[in-house]
């Protein structure tokens, strides 16, 4: 039940970091929508390592090959299959984790879940690295989401202390948004990255925010309670790694303040009904009000740090001293961008087609 | 697909705010767990409205009566249905919902859903009334896990800009919470009371935010991905109407950290591993690792509210004001506070029944 | 997982013969749907015991109280829940059913499977009582279905040996079925009537058949593989107490025959395409090809029998034999017509809901 | 929602006939499980095509790679991945299918469906050959229940009018069932034979029947209502192209007989109860007695024949003759035994995951 996601379409992720393949089966899509594979590549790349200096020099180019589901640039109506060789496998990086698991990563809870038998090789399916097939099934949510009108742009929000200027929640500004390093003040870009190359210059890492924003929704999007947009987007947001945080709208800080500061007036304007502001985030009871979907994802630090570290080791019973070898990113944020963008796209996309509420009182 | 929720167990909640009854299923529900309805009741009334003077006058009394699933005081295998008769409704104060939605509550979008079917008394199914059978199949779970020792409970951790004491995330300080206005700080319960009656007072509300403790969970306990601990806990408490943030262990703070302040080191003490502090909240690559479960909520303020609002005439088309009269709390926080405990327990008992990786490696 | 059901809508029945009710939760209706309360309590009259001579003198007017979902006589989007209270209970009737288990009922699995706590009162949850509910919800899809022009009728097509004329699997006449007793040949039903009152005479009881045809579903429902129209339906059916069979179309007949006698050949006349015969039952690979659903049901005599019958006392460990007291029907055939209806209209209405394979090469 | 399958596992099944590729992805699975590849590969044989003079000429070798879950000839904790690349690929022989659908096959079911974006090259997602990853899973799933002392075996019940001799359904006779041809009767076998080789010479197709015996089985496994062992068997079974008909026990025929006839007798013989007969095909309520789980599935006949058949031109409207050409097997009954044995392996052992009922009353 761990790696499936969805009530209308059906998501199935598997692999390991350093296993022969990532991929994912992605069921329950109708016949006849278009795939456009250079646009799905183009996302990827944004997600794919090794393409500044920042981050992990682990290279791989991340290619999907479809096994499945796609006939003549249409899917078919079979579950779209496809999966990602894994090429650049160190898996000796990693001998020691089963005894002597990293802090702030899953080799710990893997080792007591599986009892040994888990695949501790970069952190196995716990890896980052499944987050390229989610954004394979993401990315092509996004492309039928955008033949609808809808789009799906996030911002890196924050890295470590230093904040980008706030998206508008009424009229996000997407189109400033540049794929690789989508910042609104290029001042905070340019601080962000020293404060990534600070962090990487000490062996340390560094965490930060991802603000998300979908335009071009139509209300009425989602179901009540545990069916709402914010469960089945928290459901998949919390399913990437180093996410510790999520709040829709104005979110925490709006539980600070008063209702009249908060509560969205509704007002008409030619024939159309909005609302003046988006504390909301564009839903209500779960469900699209036709304002911007907004939310904003907090990632820890990436755990894995040169520093020496204290851990344990599980065979002798005691302390001990970690130095991490392998390659890693100090700062996964600016990787993380799209897989953010990808939750969205899936989560949203298994909504609509469940959307079968259409009886209208005349 | 909306108002079920779970994986092991099953649970269905029915019903709207001043329809005939709401009421819950809960199926898949081990035979043999003994029912302690005393206990049960105590943990209802934490939410029950109209028992103070800050929380809205209607009063009912949330006397769940079971239909089925219980036999002697204990489950019999069958699923376990309950129901509290609605008594205290007044349906005609929102006589003119349907055509002017209340600011900040679901009219608007459920509206748009439904088409004008819904049932828009009291915010129908939308309603906060409906996390009374959330609170019923969540007290049962928290009683059958406190019997393996797992204990749940949650302080309210801010009342506008008033915050408590922070709860010790290592461990968790329960035993000084009182059930009825859980806070550690008794200045800080003052000062919350203060800022709860001048909202009143004014007609208006106010936000707050929940933080929930789970100790005695053993180490193992949840699935990767989207079967995560956070992901699971995550999709019910989205579900609590008015919840529009959701942190686990440090949360949002700790991505403004470097990864050496924020990993949490292995030590061995007595045999016994543990992480020094608990920065993870208790979850990494969403498996509990023994030390407590920690997470916080964030409300926003009871969208009900006295003072005059902008809103819209459906009907006319054009803006009208909007003065709300009906019933409702100038904050939800207090009583809210046992619905994330249901919330919690509910996700964890779901995930202990569907904990079936017990092969360990000799 | 056990007694819920469904993809799009999502089923919940709850409670035992002899508890305090008996009920069921229907969720992700679409909202503005009629109700027709009489037409729904004509419906369930058919199932409703104590009717006629031959069927359980337990007396009960199974008349369902709407605890949600409806609203001035239309869903209202929330989940529909509906309850029967059991009145007519004597629950002393069952008094050593968990030390001695009658043959051919659950009494013995749910034993085992839930150690001593089930309730065993009647068959409790394995009560074919609960088939009530399960007529509740299906005889609701049932009149949405109508709404569509898609009609759902069912036959009597075998008691014991004797049976009835075939219904035609091409023009099924539907419009011959009397709803109490329905049987195309009234010898034939006549000839039904002498063998169960035989079977009531000599404190037996006897099995029989049951054939179901849907007209005017479309083409194209129905998903590949799990989720094909006989998976759906089959999954229902087996639900239904003492079903021991099904096939659909031509079934094991057809597995006796050549191909060329089998294939349903297809022929277009006035524009349109159909099927010369009807051997595959209206479905190929899982999916409606326009001709009438057909399938039949097997139902193995009512395990409940007068007869004395060798059993086991589980606390003494010997054998010993039984005397059934008790109510019960010598023939459960007529009244499981009904239920094999309301099967069918739940696993239809369930997958047109999710049918969203709506994209059309121009 | 249509190729995956599972409560507590999670099947996933991709892939087209001439695609890329056919797969499947298994979550849930505990770690720690020992694989056998080379047994699996011999249970994948029994089904692969090309391997004697009835079967269809086309050769695949249904060899599976594995792209993540297994580790050291052990389950890891992570999805089970598997993939066959479709070699013998010849998707020209299919090119009139999406405007003159075969009778019997589900071309014309898809071309309603999917509107002319299926992949019809051999059936696509719809073919046979799917059944392939099906026995991936399911040959898995045996290995495991062997472990644990649960035999699966299957016999070829019937071809055309030839039926073997029955399996003793209280003693099931699976080691005199040779994995090839599996009959008991040996001049049944020859018969058999005799019938498919006559249909073969006259271009035509057989059908028939598959029992299927599970031995070992604790009393005690499924659930009630929709979740017992015959509704979940039943989703898989109707799930394998060409199944119409599946029977529990002496299934159709008990219909016809009185109680006193069909009930099973509990008896106890030192210490063990069981039942004298099985009629029930060991399981009642859903749940396992301890007895063999015993059914019996319908194939129809193959429904590519050689034979001129009557058809229709999609695009011309009107009504033409169809000579198939493409390979197939005369009979897939014989290559359909251990598919059968595959569905009811998966099904078990989804249950067996889930079996959480285990309080007993001291």
């Amino acid at each position: 039940m761990s790696s499936t996601y969805g009530e209308n379409l059906k998501l199935s992720i598997f692999g390991q970091s350093h296993g022969a393949a990532i991929g994912m089966s992605l069921d329950g899509i109708p016949a006849g929508l278009p795939v456009d594979f250079e646009k799905l590549q183009e996302f990827l790349n944004r997600r794919a390592p090794g393409q500044n200096d920042w981050s992990t020099p682990r290279r791989e180019e991340d290619r999907p090959e479809f096994l499945g589901g796609i006939l003549d640039g249409f899917t078919c109506g079979a579950p779209i299959a496809a999966m990602i060789r894994n090429k650049n496998t160190r898996s000796g990086d990693y001998d020691n984790l089963k005894d002597c698991p990293r802090p702030g990563h899953a080799d710990y809870t893997a080792q007591i879940k599986y009892g040994g038998f888990q695949d501790s090789a970069g952190g196995g399916h716990f890896s980052g690295r499944l987050t390229a097939p989610l954004c394979i099934a993401g990315g092509l949510c996004k492309q039928w989401l955008e033949e609808m009108g809808i789009r799906i742009g996030a911002q890196i929000a924050s890295i470590g202390t230093v904040g980008d200027e706030a998206l508008d929640m009424v009229h996000p500004q997407l189109d400033r948004l540049d794929p690789m390093f989508p910042v609104l003040n290029p001042k905070a870009a340019a601080d962000m990255k020293d404060v990534i190359h600070f962090a990487a210059k000490n062996g340390d890492s560094v965490g930060g925010t991802v603000s998300c924003a979908v335009t071009g929704l139509p209300a009425g999007i989602g179901e009540p309670m545990f069916g709402g947009v914010e469960s089945k987007i928290s459901q998949i947001v919390y399913g990437i790694p180093a996410v510790k945080g999520l709040e829709f709208g104005s979110g925490f800080y709006c539980s600070s303040l008063y209702g009249s500061m908060v509560n969205d007036a509704f007002t008409v304007e030619n024939g159309t009904i909005h609302t003046a502001t988006n504390h909301s985030g564009g839903i209500q009871g779960g469900i699209t009000n036709g304002m911007p979907v907004i939310f904003t994802v907090a990632f820890k630090p990436t755990p894995s740090i040169s520093k020496p570290q204290q851990s344990i080791s599980l065979s002798a019973g005691e302390n001990t001293t970690l130095e991490i070898k392998g390659r890693h990113d100090p700062c996964i944020v600016p990787r993380a961008v799209p897989v953010v963008e990808a939750a969205a796209a899936i989560a949203l996309y298994d909504l609509i087609l469940g959307n079968t509420q259409t009886n209208r009182r005349k």
